[in-house]
């Protein structure tokens, strides 16, 4: 019966045919990156060249975190009892939720709000000052800044430099460098944006809704986590306890990509 | 005690530092594009340029498939249910599995021990034979050829076509053509190189473990499974029937890039 | 670091011991049932031997729903990729929440505020008016009354009647009979408690949390996931499409303990 | 059309009826108990009332395992993100494979082989010697004996002493003996049955097929699951290191059932 069939707007299969909200998938192949296939997925429309650009710096920005973050460890747990390497995957996945990784998703909330406010007439600097006061006064953390490990996210420094070179940078921006300033003042120490908040700037400064944080921290951590278990069953044995802080990194040692 | 300090040769945290294979993270974000961070993350190196251009090209080719596979299927069901995009994204990911991208895999074991025969000095062609008539005789399908819908699948031919012009396409793609000519000849209809077929050609040709497979399956199909289970929590009521088979594409008409 | 040990007040593991909640796990076999052993898990004392019959008996009632529910269908889906039994049944758990077996913990959560209320001096009949009351003006469903199926849940019906007989029944199924009663008069069509709303009298009756609810759920319907994976994986061709709608039942015809 | 209609012999639903291989549901509550359902739902048949009794003996003997194995920490690392229980549990069920609690499946293959030689006439005494003699020469362990902590297994002892008191202790359970004791021998060190090894000697004598094995383990361990789940959300903290050894147990104090 015609009323059970259900729509869905994002793909299209038909012999010898994939087409991504009408784009033939094989032409895609070779000319666009992932960043523009990902915006025109989750969008329906294609990002300009330079919107693509961010969209691959935000992916290359959380592809991993290494062995200490809860969805690795979950992911590496589930992988020592001999799970296969999507079930070992699927742990890490059901491991980003509201406490990792969902700051994306929060901080995005706010700015959008934020960035309403603006385009109804306040000053981001005041809309930046209230947020700031308000989350004081009910002692609550404002997601997207600080950091347990890093007083200053280098990850998050070199997105603003990103979005701001390819002309992407507006009211989000803008607003998450007003809230961290503020927010250092007001504490009287570095609460730098993080990466989270950063990439939920980015976000906003894109168009997207809060709603696609999360998914934008599952889709760019999954080759961390691949790697991760790829690791966890080449170099160790089955049932094997999993510590989530004794353990340290014995790969290359740093360098530069201006080197290559 | 030291003998319990784990290892891994992934990702260096330390403050204000993430490194991935000794190179920052942060140096990467706005230069580098995904696919060569997840070349670097798997592999320990990085690819050179055109090496790089056909990891986004794979990825690209198997970033959404529409709303029948089971992955799409099973995330979709259990978003209807009300579980959170993760939870939901995870059982797409459950179902990445020896059936469903798991020919990517299969393929590459295959080819990988042609690739050993060819460097033995075997031809090409005599070891593509071989594999037909084994397969033939065992009455095993040949994983990575042939399409229950797609008589000529696009999405490889232009893999190849990618392959090819960076110069990456070598002995893998060159087992896989063969096969698919010898395997339609004994059987007597296309049996052409599909979209997972190419996919393994190409990860083989750049120098692959088959155990890495499934993964890429996993890292190219997240944005596929994130955009339905974001489609399905804004289009649908919960606790719908997910039917397999009655579902038709609204979205935009067929387009193409040249145009834009 | 002493600081750093957590702590556990569920079971003990020491050489050739474990006890659970101090009652060593040995002597339970063979001794108390599997409803007594939830119970101490959950709530760290021994049921009486009738709250263990009740506990058995809630257990019993929802251990399969069929082949529609999408807990069923999300765990087939992934059986039919290939994944593992429990790759299979974790895609079923995932499909556990608000919508599906949520009643559970919303009805309790309803009820438990209902006695509150009668504990502090009102009449159980006119608490019941006012929760139908209320939701009638919000337009809201009651969770644990109605079913789109079932006009009449014989399930709920006889879990009354084991609580009653064990002398399990308080508050909670009262508050459950008058509300069933007056929504049905409300909406001038029967709207029985169903066996979800049933579970929740009982186990607020039982003196449980709401938080529990879903976990109930959880432990019930395990050997129906159990036992539809291993179907699945038995009687059907791997990467079938799983309609929601197009099954049938071949099993045995009616029949009835008396007769065995 | 008729031919997609799919088949499970399962359960029935129909209005006001819910009958488990057809048995009514309704019937069963209060009147049966889990492991009967349990027997029921995967054989077809009923259990007798001492088959029933082993089945929740069964149930009862791994209902959790404390805080150590891969599948509590997984759930707890998984829940201190802020998943949803069923999302965390989900996370458990992931790790229920062929290293954690994939020793009932992997010795109860072996039973079966070995009761199958038994039937042909062999001698169990000299079957199971073969069986240890060429685990040894292959350097392999034999799946279900011996145990990391414990010398001695009191919850397998007593489930033999459940099979035997209920007559269904056939050749799986006297095999079973016959290898530890020649294993134990061979090695010279106690290799006691475990757990693990005494489910799968009675499930070989109930009649169990070996497929059924991770099930039996799933479906027990869910409560533990449910309950360290909570027990996680109720006293720690979000995103705490979950450390797989560096916990204590403080809960009640031994005590036995005898004083209740």
């Amino acid at each position: 019966m015609a009323e059970n069939v259900w729509k869905t707007a994002l793909t299209r299969i038909a012999p010898n045919l994939v087409s991504v909200r009408g784009f033939p998938l094989d032409q895609a192949v070779g000319q666009v990156n992932f960043g523009t296939m990902v915006y025109l997925l989750l969008r329906g429309e294609l990002p300009s060249p330079r919107e693509a650009a961010v969209m691959e710096a935000i992916l290359v920005s959380s592809i991993d975190h290494g062995a200490s973050p809860p969805s690795t460890l979950a992911a590496r747990t589930v992988a020592s009892t001999g799970a296969s390497l999507s079930a070992s995957v699927a742990a890490g996945v059901l491991s980003i939720n509201r406490h990792h990784g969902g700051a994306i998703e929060a901080c995005m909330e706010l700015l959008s709000e934020g960035c309403r406010s603006v385009e109804g007439g306040a000053l981001p600097s005041s809309v930046a000052s209230d947020l700031v006061a308000v989350a004081r006064s009910r002692k609550e953390r404002i997601p997207g800044f600080g950091h347990r490990l890093h007083t200053s996210d280098p990850r998050a420094i070199r997105l603003l430099q990103v979005a701001t070179t390819n002309e992407v940078a507006g009211v989000g921006v803008k607003l998450a460098s007003e809230i961290a300033e503020k927010l250092s003042l007001a504490l009287r120490r570095q609460m730098p944006l993080n990466v989270d908040g950063a990439i939920a700037a980015l976000l906003v400064d894109l168009g997207f809704e809060p709603a696609v944080g999360n998914g934008f921290f599952l889709m760019a951590r999954m080759p961390g986590l691949v790697a991760h278990v790829l690791e966890e069953k080449k170099r160790q044995k089955p049932m094997r306890r999993v510590s989530p802080t004794s353990h340290s990194y014995d790969g290359p040692p740093p360098r530069g990509f201006e080197e290559h």
